[in-house]
């Protein structure tokens, strides 16, 4: 949420605000998924990571359709959050040498970022939910689903697939 | 994690990188809550936050003992994700004017701080216990459990004491 947010007088305006943030954020992540799945080595991470790009695809053209139903037109507002947490994504990426600890830090990387989109999702639903906007629900419910089962996947990579093993060793 | 982030050769080197980038976010965490509490009109959310704000000083106790049993000085370094989800929270903050719409923009950002600490500690704690450092591991995992349990509160404090409606109305 950036420095065009003034204004916000009503949860109306608050959610929209808010649906801004939430599509700038995926925009940059749909921008700075291809580094990240570039620099990993597992190749779980990479096909997970490559699958959540594709999803997030998806997740933007939900987004298109929750604007439309309130009558707006899609845009983004600048968002610090998904910016700092993505500078620092890039920044551990580019700090470590060893493959294997390399992919520990893309996943911790990309736990944050989905952390974010959850926390965010959670709080548009309330919201709409709120507001009476089942028909937004309904697609930010979506999301979120997406965004949990993304973060429990990455999880399974880290643990079950031995990542963090490897990476220790 | 920052720009002082050079040279990460080890997963023991990882690990201390990510205690001092979520040391750095307690601490500015510590920081940026008394604005919000101040800005905060519902008696649930200030006390909530105030609870909060007294939790994370221990947490900083618990990160600093995490610090000494690794035979390491504690210390932050630059965290730009928490900076720009400090950030963002301030520009909402400044940005909205009626005082039940406050209440529940406040709710969010301070889910998105919660968010973010959650990430970092249950990717520490995972780190930790492949590290074999259980001792560790015991003190992030009571870190972590605040966090959620913080976090879940603000839910709370969002639906059942009536922010959202309120603020809707």
């Amino acid at each position: 949420m950036g420095i065009f947010s003034k204004d916000i007088k009503t949860m109306d305006d608050l959610f929209l605000h808010t649906l801004q943030d939430i599509y700038y954020a995926e925009n940059q992540i749909v921008k700075n998924l291809p580094k990240m799945i570039e620099k990993a080595t597992n190749r779980d991470l990479a096909a997970g990571l490559k699958a959540h790009l594709e999803e997030t695809k998806g997740q933007i053209e939900r987004l298109d359709q929750v604007f439309k139903k309130l009558g707006e037109k899609p845009q983004g507002t600048d968002c610090p959050a998904i910016d700092g947490i993505l500078k620092e994504a890039d920044e551990i990426a580019g700090n470590v040498e060893d493959k294997e600890v390399l992919d520990a830090a893309l996943i911790g990387a990309a736990q944050a970022v989905e952390h974010y989109e959850i926390t965010r999702y959670g709080t548009l639903i309330a919201w709409a939910e709120q507001l009476g906007r089942d028909d937004a629900v309904r697609l930010l419910q979506t999301n979120l689903n997406e965004e949990k089962a993304a973060d429990k996947k990455l999880t399974t990579v880290a643990e079950r697939k031995g990542v963090n093993r490897k990476a220790a060793s």
